[in-house]
């Protein structure tokens, strides 16, 4: 088996076919010749195949809601168990929180009008945007990871993987996106709010051009859990706070305490905070359930 | 005078074409009719123009290298003596951190070969992408901000300003970018280094997929620092004390003790700091100079 490659493979650009999962595996594009994920959950993911295996799994093109693996019954393909954020899952988030590119292929059994009309298309680099838990339509827990197609530039050779915008000159080092922090119509208000002071640690980081703070959504913007910008579903964090919100490091619980962490939210008499959102949250992204 | 818009201004889409600094003060495009940034240090800045009046500006159509303003001999136009944070500076300072857009205006008199051959042209909404100290020709000290274009999307009515990749699906919430943080190649080594502890706090964010850092470049990556990504150039960081590194509001001594906050740089026996990089960031970025 070839070794571990993130990106390109240099002799199978974006586009090849190959006939079957024995072929895709000898080209090193997916080495697994079963699963679904090929990665270590210390290195992460280096791709996935989409091929029809799951229920859950939505597919858009350049947005893909992938479910994870195991649970299932290897007969009827159900599935029967919680899934884990273990082995190939705890891959790709790890391939998450480092901003690494992930191959992916479609194969024709997959159900969906991007899908090649036989064999395995590898269709590029993606990006793994974020993760969460869901209860699939089984009943069962599943993980479930956005992946965002990454876009390619003329000037890029093979093996350069970085997320880039079409306007940022060609750099001369290879650069995956980690995070991309954004700010909302509602943001400068819970910001202002908190007067730029965090709701979990209290800290007020001061820069060269004032205090910065980041506006977190409680229940996430977007597909698909398509929360809301209103400040019923904001908090006021820092960047550390925001990082560990979104990655499952802690949550908040009915009373406004933490669960994962010590201490209490600090909450603004004018700040109603939804305990929808804050449920949401936990059911969906907290470690500790 | 019209009132304070971040973003386009509906009746004046880009592109559009202005015969003087009046006609694109009434038509609200840039309200200030002389100064080059309309914006307020604790709101940010709306617009700029740029038209030649800098020595230090770089233009490359999508990227630009805008000077401050401030220091300048209003006779002769050279620079005399140094400008400060402060002012239209630090509003373009705060859109920075902020992620807000700022509407960019190109002159007639601007050395480009983007500039219109005659009066002043709109053309769309930029975002600050960093900003730092420099010494500009004149020997004097210059505030510079990296603006990068964001790009449009078909949808996208004429007050959406979101920087949206353009295979992020269409958001119903309008969004600007505050930060992008990258990995490159050796962002790897460094975090494992020091197994994702932070250099300054020495805190581990423990999320649900592991633990999370931030490599942070000292000299930045990028035109026009051109940092190298080298293990000598490159930081582990919080997402705290990354921030705070590159928003100028903590630098590093010779000695590797902490300016601007308590402490010591935490250091590996195996990670050799350039010192050059440490003050190449202190002269650039640190708020305390």
């Amino acid at each position: 088996m070839s070794s571990r490659v993130f990106g390109d493979i240099a002799e199978h650009p974006e586009g090849s076919w190959f006939e079957s999962r024995l072929e895709l595996s000898h080209a090193g594009v997916h080495r697994q010749s079963q699963a679904g994920i090929t990665g270590s959950p210390t290195h992460g993911a280096e791709s996935i195949v989409l091929s029809g295996g799951y229920e859950d799994d939505k597919d858009e093109g350049s947005l893909i809601i992938y479910t994870g693996h195991g649970g299932r019954d290897p007969e009827t393909r159900q599935q029967v168990s919680d899934q884990l954020l273990a082995g190939g899952n705890l891959a790709l988030a790890h391939s998450c929180t480092h901003g690494l590119p992930v191959r992916v292929i479609r194969g024709a059994s997959h159900k969906s009008p991007y899908s090649p009309p036989a064999g395995y298309r590898y269709d590029g680099l993606y990006r793994v945007e974020t993760y969460w838990r869901d209860t699939g339509k089984s009943g069962h827990t599943i993980w479930r990871f956005r992946l965002i197609k990454i876009v390619r530039h003329m000037s890029q050779s093979a093996r350069v993987t970085e997320t880039r915008e079409p306007y940022v000159p060609a750099p001369r080092q290879e650069m995956n996106v980690v995070r991309i922090v954004r700010d909302t119509q509602q943001a400068r208000l819970v910001k202002t709010l908190y007067d730029y002071h965090c709701q979990v640690c209290d800290i007020r980081l001061e820069g060269s051009a004032g205090p910065y703070v980041e506006a977190a959504h409680i229940r996430p913007l977007g597909t698909p859990h398509n929360g809301p910008d209103s400040l019923d579903n904001l908090l006021c964090l820092c960047p550390n706070h925001h990082v560990l919100f979104d990655f499952g490091g802690f949550a908040i619980a009915d009373d406004l305490s933490l669960l994962g962490i010590d201490g209490k939210l600090i909450v603004s008499p004018e700040h109603v905070i939804s305990l929808v959102y804050v449920r949401y949250h936990r059911a969906h992204y907290y470690k500790g359930i």
